[in-house]
């Protein structure tokens, strides 16, 4: 056994408060030994001084490689950024294209804190090889789109969801798990979410989908069924503790009930909604139904960073204008999303820095001007910290970031590579 | 004449576009001399490769010190913010704690690109030690607030106020400029705005003051007079091109007018307006109107850093949610904002790289992961690039920031200062 110990620092405890502490590390297991006064007994040491070691952050909805259209298309609504930019480019999409950006993006998501990230995406062969290279944690999947295929490119389209899910799940020793996506109700038809539903839940598989994002999403489910998509989406087996939705934008009442009866967690993407004009999610409500809710950046294209501190400053900024109230969705429960909310949604055991817990941590320093004086951790992290300010960033017990530095990829050749991608297929689309 | 070539970089010219060039200063002057190709003709060289050179970052709205109760408490709405927390340790500010308090705030607009900076504190003598220290470019004030004050002590206040304008103006090499501040309409009687403000106009100083915050902004300028704060301040003199307000955030349609008519602009502040759910500035219809529109940070206490990228960012992403409309204030009106925008409102000469022009400037470095593809350098600035970027900051010629150390101030002084001031103040308000 080889430890590691975090050493020097303050800890952010599972409560939220916040105490000198050193954490030791088993790195074969990849799990937290001990919490407290060590002084310096692991095999190698790593200096945590002036710092706050707190659980990785998990980016609980998002698409990676989307990292090569970033800036790409801005300023339109949901709909005809899709039509006219996201969807024409991303039909040029190659393998490699795949992998060059999904590099980019678990650069960015390292240096920022991230140890663990949901993938919906395509060509998930390489996301896992990007995925094991860096030393993250990930649930991937494949994203499902029957709308405007045949019959049998739809089923095909299904099948390879579920391949994915099977072949992948419990690769890199573990850290990748994976997850059935279908992309939302409306761009799924009927008839495949009752052929496929019951064989996901069959093999054991979780679902992962977008939920209500803006009213584009709601209104032909309404027109055709007569019923809100939430209660739809449970209808077709969707809903469960094994489910977790993206946005959650406009949800009324009774999916906010119907959300929290399955146990179906929600995972708030408030920049790309601000950035979309989607609108506002009602994530006080749904705290207080006892949703479980997560955060995601959701894709590069539409945030336009990969940074959770950033969509936790969001998250509390739009939860007070959208409840109207200052005092609602508050620096702890923001906290608790980015970290165990997250965790929970995307199924993930980790979020928590404890003895027992899994050893994935973001060190985030704090002897900078914006972070001075320390009144309050928690408030820092969410209103002033920013993904530059992590130091290191710890996963499964391994340091893939050390002092900024990251360790597992190279990073110039990472932007280097994705910057070449991203003019390629740009230029394949125009 | 010592020259400054700053060289290799990228320059965002006035139309925003972006080009290869290299910019050479005459340091002593604080002016442009070239853009273009200059191949190492100047006296001091300052690496600019990968970088994008843009016009120094501009403030319109804060209160520096303020940094000191940065979060100190969260998570409250305005007025009981205020009331509660804020004022009861205002009530206990002296003269050295605004001294630290706005060293740190220099240094942190420094490091995150700001050039100069719109001050409305107290004890303003303390104010312009640190910008003189710090290189900074500045409009400074005395706030003025007479409610809950007797007759003589109100005249007291608003004197201070003017004197204060009449002995700062001009300070640190032209540096430094002032205003008269009073706080907002329903915070200063109008006995004293009747008695005042003709001596303001009289002594050729500008007026700079909050407008429709909050709802309670409004609710006892309506009450008691029975029309819009705006109208209600244009009657008493304080709109006018010599004018900028605050916020701006509950203005009718007829207000927005009337200020787009007396040429008096707006400082958007949308930080401060969600973290305390003051509502949604309709950015969009201001400028769709023609006012003038800069961007500000508030106070650290309610926002809750200095950093005019989170702003900018903000901006754009609050400004769509308003209009509903993912086009509405797009990244270039955004830029404009933070740069001339800014410079307009505050009547300070900045704003533009271009020969002839002041030398103040921001230098990005795009060679980060988050900054990676650049299809875009004006997307990248709104959406994903953030403070820490900033490489060099140049002001009146001078580098206060190379490749991210302050030059003109200790940080880890200021910072340890700052910290010891603000547990002080913080004992002594409880």
């Amino acid at each position: 056994m080889t430890t590691l110990e975090l050493s020097g620092g303050h800890v952010l405890r599972p409560d939220l408060t916040v105490e000198r502490a050193d954490v030791l590390v088993d790195q074969s297991a990849g799990e937290v030994l001990e919490v407290g006064a060590l002084a310096g007994t692991g095999d190698e040491m790593l200096d945590c001084s002036g710092s706050l070691v707190m659980p990785g952050l998990v980016n609980a909805h998002g698409h990676g490689a989307m990292t090569l259209l970033r800036g790409y298309a801005d300023d339109k609504p949901l709909e005809a950024w899709l039509e006219e930019d996201i969807w024409p480019a991303e039909a040029e999409l190659e393998a490699g294209d795949v992998g060059a950006g999904t590099r980019l993006a678990a650069v960015e998501m390292l240096r920022s804190g991230t140890t663990a990230f949901v993938d919906m995406y395509f060509q998930v062969d390489e996301v896992v090889d990007a995925v094991t290279e860096a030393g993250l944690r990930a649930r991937v999947g494949h994203g499902v789109v029957t709308v405007g295929k045949d019959d049998e490119a739809a089923r095909a389209d299904f099948e390879e969801s579920l391949a994915v899910a099977e072949r992948h799940d419990g690769a890199a020793d573990g850290r990748v798990r994976t997850a059935v996506m279908p992309h939302a109700p409306h761009t799924v038809g009927t008839e495949f979410f009752e052929a496929f539903v019951p064989r996901v839940h069959e093999a054991g598989i979780p679902l992962h989908f977008h939920l209500n994002e803006t009213p584009a999403y709601l209104d032909p489910i309404e027109a055709e069924y007569g019923e809100r998509p939430t209660v739809y989406a449970d209808d077709l087996g969707l809903l469960g503790e094994d489910s977790w939705v993206a946005h959650g934008v406009h949800v009324d009442d009774s999916e906010i009930e119907l959300l929290a009866e399955t146990g179906t967690s929600v995972v708030h993407c408030p920049a790309s909604n601000m950035k979309l004009a989607s609108g506002m999610a009602p994530v006080q409500e749904l705290l207080d139904a006892g949703v479980m809710v997560g955060l995601g950046t959701d894709g590069a294209a539409s945030n336009n960073d990969l940074d959770l501190f950033d969509e936790m400053r969001d998250a509390a900024m739009v939860g007070k204008l959208a409840a109207e109230d200052a005092s609602a969705v508050a620096a702890p429960d923001v906290v608790r999303m980015a970290t165990e909310g997250s965790a929970a949604a995307a199924g993930l055991p980790v979020g928590r820095v404890e003895a027992g817990g899994v050893a994935d941590f973001a060190v985030v320093d704090f002897e900078q001007p914006h972070l001075t004086p320390t009144h309050d951790f928690v408030s820092h992290l969410v209103y002033a910290a920013r993904g530059s300010d992590v130091r290191h960033t710890i996963c499964d017990g391994a340091v893939l970031v050390r002092d900024g530095t990251v360790t597992t990829l190279d990073e110039d050749a990472v932007r280097e590579s994705a910057s070449e991608h991203a003019t390629a297929l740009v230029d394949r689309a125009n």
